[in-house]
């Protein structure tokens, strides 16, 4: 069994009932960090999905909409299920994550069946995204603090992110000045993508508003991602893009695309932006250059530390 | 008062309860017209709203996950509050429609507040659609079924869109090819947009796949949408398009743009793709042509009857 798998297992109490514990082999702040530890919300929400599927008439989840309340504690927690309607295409659940009585992540699942290549009738998908080859893109490294001293605990340690170097400029203090960013995302483990994954993928890259100069935790408030492939083997192209920041909040779309080519995964997400101090954007042109690949492994800086506060099920600062 | 406002009203009876009734002048299929009355989803949508934020410590939707799952009947229904937080930057609430103890709607929304113009802060916007002038867009028409024999009842006696000629070929039988629509949004009683009336916008359109060929009920299974900014007065400027059509399913995205050129809300749902028959995409340069209005009026046919049915809060065809 993967670490991944291991992380997000549910044990069954009863109907509808399931213990969990985030763990914290996806802490993106491992313990000691100087910060309270917290779990990739990722693996939170597949945590969550593996006990609707569970109980599921229909393989895929098709639809999941995610509001992120509370921080979780790295301690036992609950999945709690309620079917509200189980029909022959599509059947939904509401589905919450508990710790002490509060809810931590709240969501609405419908679940139904998509095609694992071309299926019959109408097919259609919109172009996709520019890629790099896998081979031109740049492993940002593994963060300080999200990783344990004996290396195998936290989320750098199980995620390997390989990113368009277009896409990287922030991590030199040169935002490109656009929000967006392209990566290859794979598990460490061999294990191919499949739903659960994909929960994961779709906010597994850094806030697409560090394009924009921001920095600091971006906590993710609401979160929905719709199932749209059974994923083939090998790594996800993911591509995230923001259309407007205002008020404090931004919205983050990702796109997941299989090493077969095809769109598996939609989402998007409304999250606040980081309270850490704006960058200015650099020249776009000077961005193409990959990045220091020492600077990316060496001590933790300011965005490193938000990238680890980052696709947390984080609360707000104001939470109680 | 509107006739939105009366129809989309909330009687509150104690906390988190309130009585309301799926409207008649809101039905996209008025009683007598062969099949059952079915009340717009975006009219329930903005019901559902009001009761949240009549007890909301913030004043905006920021975040509306919303899953349909029956056809409500054109009686008295209740709207069930409950809430998850209530945080200073953002509270989290579960509200549905129920109707006979059934849920017809289940939705989460997180309240926070948006600016009405520019704000401090990080403050971006992507490029807008390019939208024709208003003066050049069509009016499709009141279609038969969704207006009473007096022509005061049904959704398209209350809703005026004017569409982008380029996006109107799947009307005369010369689908564009392409999964888009644009249309300028209001309704035709003199009322300034708002929270709720963006909840009906996000979903006003014809579905995407029209513009594919595809026809026929097109029931939404999961909607999302955020508000981004408070809406000036004027018509609302809405785009719709999808990525990815298959196994039966769509994506369909909006994006809403306000007469002030600002982005004030976007959406995504999942949709079923009609049953009606599939027509040929026709040579995407004769689509520029404006539709025949005098056919636009005139009887009721396949196209028009999907028209009828979108948007709707529908069941699926297998729900119980």
């Amino acid at each position: 069994m993967t670490i991944f798998d291991a992380a997000t297992a549910v044990s069954r109490r009863a109907d509808g009932r399931y213990e969990a514990r985030p763990d914290v082999r996806f802490a993106l702040v491992v313990p000691g960090s100087g910060t309270p530890p917290a779990v990739n919300g990722g693996a939170l929400l597949a945590t969550v999905l593996r006990a609707v599927l569970s109980e599921s008439p229909h393989p895929h989840p098709v639809a999941t909409s995610a509001h992120f309340l509370r921080v979780p504690q790295l301690a036992p927690a609950q999945v709690e299920v309620s079917w509200l309607k189980r029909g022959g295409t599509a059947a939904t659940a509401r589905a919450a994550l508990v710790q002490d009585g509060k809810v931590i992540l709240d969501t609405t699942i419908t679940t139904g069946t998509v095609a694992a290549g071309t299926a019959g009738g109408l097919d259609w998908t919109g172009p996709p995204p520019d890629f790099p080859a896998i081979e031109d893109c740049v492993d940002l490294g593994r963060w300080p603090g999200t990783v344990s001293r004996d290396g195998t605990a936290g989320y750098a340690a199980q995620v390997e992110v390989l990113f368009d170097p277009a896409t990287t400029g922030w991590r030199r203090d040169e935002p490109s000045g656009l929000p967006e960013m392209r990566g290859y995302f794979r598990l460490r483990d061999d294990r191919p993508p499949d739903a659960l994954l994909l929960a994961m993928a779709v906010d597994g890259l850094p806030p697409v508003v560090f394009g924009l100069g921001a920095t600091g935790w971006a906590p993710t408030v609401e979160l929905t991602w719709h199932m749209r492939a059974v994923p083939a083997a090998g790594p996800l192209a993911v591509q995230t893009r923001a259309r407007h920041v205002s008020s404090g909040w931004f919205d983050e779309e990702a796109e997941v695309w299989d090493a077969a080519g095809r769109l598996v995964a939609q989402s998007r997400q409304l999250a606040r932006v980081g309270r850490g101090p704006l960058r200015a954007p650099a020249d776009a042109a000077a961005n193409s250059a990959a990045a220091d690949s020492t600077a990316a492994n060496g001590a933790a800086d300011p965005q490193t530390a938000a990238i680890l506060l980052r696709g947390t099920p984080r609360a707000l600062p104001d939470s109680p």
